[in-house]
């Protein structure tokens, strides 16, 4: 079994994403390996994830965790909150997963009689495809197929275009949106889904964008692709229950998330995009000089006692 | 049920990939949707796809057949052949899912004692990473993060260095490579990887790709991740059995898959490239005018009856 990345040298992004980082010196042969980058940080190049920020949906297999883009869909995140404060989620399910594009969940009998209310949170909101003013960025150095600009802007990727003052998180892997209908302010955060295969970038700029997954993932990913119409699951049986979704700053202290992000408004988060555009590691052949902001998955990693 | 991508109207990469394409005349509100592209193909715009360039491999949950990249690897191919012609992977398994990255397949015990036999087949085989010299090309109009440029050869994403006269297959989605140990000309075809997740192309240029998963490739990109280093299965019970794998042609007549594909060198890939790079379905606010190449999966059918 030594064949392909068999070789723990040979760290890919998964790997990375989610290391305890307790790592030996460098060796002088690859000086400046992603697994180096990231042992040579300190903690002030991470950020503790605060629990208000974070939306917890705890699934059979496992819990997912969200962080929020409040600066990029500030009322649909609020209206994330309300939903989860008054448990809208509970008892409701995945009802599409299509292969190499989105997982989605909400209510099975959404806009249908017998849909579960809202309450208390907001039925529509304005589409909140794109962010205007300025934001903290971090800008890669390679073209972008889709965009003038991409980067990151704290937990996210981000692509921008500087004519038009605007910024927006791309459909990367892991990204969590809005569904809507066919008219653009049609979202309210009841029904979202995640990218789970090649970044959908046509959808840039036309969806609301409302986090990221930055923890198990693999519980919306791995499931059965659903053989109905854009992956639709056909019958009830066939979907993914939610036990439960909450803001993690509601659950009991013991039940809360407790993670850290590399920074990326850090020397430590440029040294880290330098060494996954040019890959030090004995493996590689040739190192390629690029990288595309959706192949950077933003390290995370059990938060440190501070 | 209504929110996003509910609509038969928004047509994702997935449907667009396996459609009947019986469509009725494209309404005028969307001329050049990419469905009533599809729809106004000819029989003469789609190719057959050759048994005898079929890998099938038949797992528990179903077929995955594989278009082999012969012009690419024809030495890999060439022993991939070999391998299937003596039964070789049969009874082998799925040993690694690592999320957003790979499935790898082959001998859990390869390069071990135990290790099943390679038989006719050659044990190592020279780097196949990139071909060299006059492929047909089709460019893609926009940027490529990775290449200079990137388009379609054949059933193929490709991306090409004009000053080095090299084209190579890029890591998109669904794509086959071939497994090998740190020094570049260590693999021979018997452990094979398909991308899952978002287009893994640091690998790029330092891989040999021997194919394209054109059917069935959620049996390999929805089977449970791996908890071990890189994905790996911790237990051989964890592992996905490979009953049967051969070349299409090997198999009786019934049992091989008969699929067309859409021609790359038409111009009605091109106006399918078209559709897809400005999305003219209603749903769409922004149209973005760009495509990267791993966002064009080619659409592949059933053969239609000629």
């Amino acid at each position: 079994m030594a064949s392909f990345a068999a070789r723990a040298r040979f760290a890919p992004l998964a790997l990375a994403a989610l290391c305890g980082c307790a790592a030996p010196a460098p060796p002088a042969r690859a000086p400046r390996a992603v697994a180096d980058v990231l042992a040579a940080t300190s903690p002030s190049d991470w950020e503790v994830l605060d629990a208000s920020n974070l939306f917890v949906m705890d699934l059979p297999r496992g819990r997912v965790v969200i962080e929020l883009a409040r600066a990029f869909a500030p009322a649909h995140v609020a209206n994330l909150e309300a939903l989860a404060r008054q448990a809208y989620f509970d008892g409701l399910a995945v009802v599409r997963v299509q292969d190499n594009y989105v997982t989605q969940w909400g209510d099975p009998l959404a806009e249908e009689p017998g849909a579960k209310p809202l309450g208390g949170a907001r039925r529509e909101l304005p589409a909140e495809f794109v962010a205007k003013g300025a934001l903290p960025f971090t800008a890669l150095p390679d073209p972008d197929t889709y965009a003038p600009e991409a980067g990151f802007s704290g937990g996210f990727p981000v692509a921008r275009d500087p004519s038009r003052g605007e910024a927006w998180i791309p459909h990367c892997y892991g990204v969590v949106g809005a569904g809507r209908n066919e008219a653009p302010a049609t979202s309210n955060g009841a029904e979202l889904y995640v990218v789970i295969g090649q970044a959908p970038r046509h959808l840039d700029r036309n969806m609301t964008m409302v986090g990221r997954v930055i923890a198990g993932i693999e519980h919306l990913s791995s499931l059965p692709r659903g053989t109905g119409a854009l992956g639709f699951y056909k019958t009830p049986e066939e979907r993914t229950p939610i036990a439960r979704a909450r803001i993690a700053s509601d659950l009991p202290e013991a039940e809360r998330p407790k993670l850290e992000r590399l920074r990326t408004d850090t020397r430590a988060f440029r040294a880290y995009v330098e060494a996954r555009r040019s890959r030090r590691e004995p493996f590689f052949v040739e190192p390629l000089g690029r990288l595309d902001v959706c192949n950077l998955q933003l390290p995370v990693r059990p938060a440190t006692p501070r």
